[in-house]
């Protein structure tokens, strides 16, 4: 075996030794809250890869969207294949610069806030995906502390995940993985459409 | 209309002008390579929910896992229900701290990347996901240059998504779309274990 394999291979057991030793204290099993935020794009891709995950481990899955509801999506168009085993309600009306109407928003808001505490409160939904709910709570359409004390309150076992830009600082402290993502760089400034299968 | 609901609209009628202006400037439509990279978690969720999206607009979807393989996870097991729609490779033998044998890796690697040149030079596939592939660039099991040359000569109107720490500088340079991912925290930090439906 030659040096750079043999130094790859001492480098790599010291890594694994330490990677050994967080897995070993990290053995709680609980629900999580995720909160994917930031300008950069992959936040709802994200949790949608989430939605993926827990289907495949048979969990039964809620998704709503907070702002999308204006048009079809390919998330929304592939889920609706399975009824039975995931809740999928787009209940927004498109980007809330879009609708221009903060009344009505926070109407929506107020209803889609009032589906998801049913789901909050049912054992048998394994993971929620709240979509771009971050920006209802940015531009105050609902009220941050009481939409986490729901959060706080849900079964033991469930899976939050929450994305949109602007999480506000009381949901980060709340959750338990908060991701930041930030625009290295994006397709858009170089006068390229946002792309059926990638952005929507 | 009180005052906080009519600056709202002035401020969102503002808004609106200034997108809709970027949205009819970027009006190519095209094929695009998108990477995600850095620490935080996302990377391959988002990758899975681009190709939730790409299936749900009734696109034909390769996935190729340079690192997991292992071990079942929810994306293989969900994936896997859709044979016609998905060709889904997990070609990995876990991280590279788990093996330690770099020339293995490497030859795993190669292997891997026939595979995909495979799928980046047919125009059936609409997006080709690239999971892990980062890692295999970073530890130079493939050589960037060629891995490069490969993703520029595929189909025009192909996506390609690229997930895994330590994304190469040439690799930023060629793609159009590029997110880094940055820990805020980590449910892991807390002593929760990965959990089933989230992380794997």
């Amino acid at each position: 075996m030659n040096d750079i394999n043999e130094r790859h291979r001492i480098r790599m057991e010291r890594k694994k030794a330490i990677i050994d030793k967080k897995i070993s204290e990290a053995d709680k099993h609980i629900g999580i809250i995720v909160v994917t935020t930031g300008n950069g794009k992959g936040k709802s891709s994200s949790g949608f890869g989430m939605v993926m995950r827990a289907l495949g481990h048979g969990m039964k899955v809620a998704v709503i969207q907070f702002i999308k509801g204006g048009m079809s999506t390919g998330e929304e168009k592939f889920l609706r294949r399975f009824p039975d085993e995931v809740s999928f309600h787009a209940m927004g009306e498109g980007y809330t610069w879009e609708t221009q109407d903060r009344e009505r928003d926070t109407a929506k808001a107020a209803e889609a806030w009032a589906l998801a505490r049913r789901f909050l409160a049912d054992p048998e939904i394994g993971l929620v995906l709240l979509d771009e709910l971050n920006i209802a709570l940015k531009y105050r359409y609902l009220d941050t502390a009481e939409v986490i004390e729901d959060l706080l309150g849900r079964p033991l076992m469930q899976h939050v995940v929450i994305t949109g830009r602007g999480a506000p600082e009381e949901l980060v402290t709340a959750a338990d993985t908060v991701t930041e993502m930030a625009v290295v760089k994006h397709a858009f400034q170089a006068g390229i459409a946002a792309q059926q299968g990638t952005e929507w």
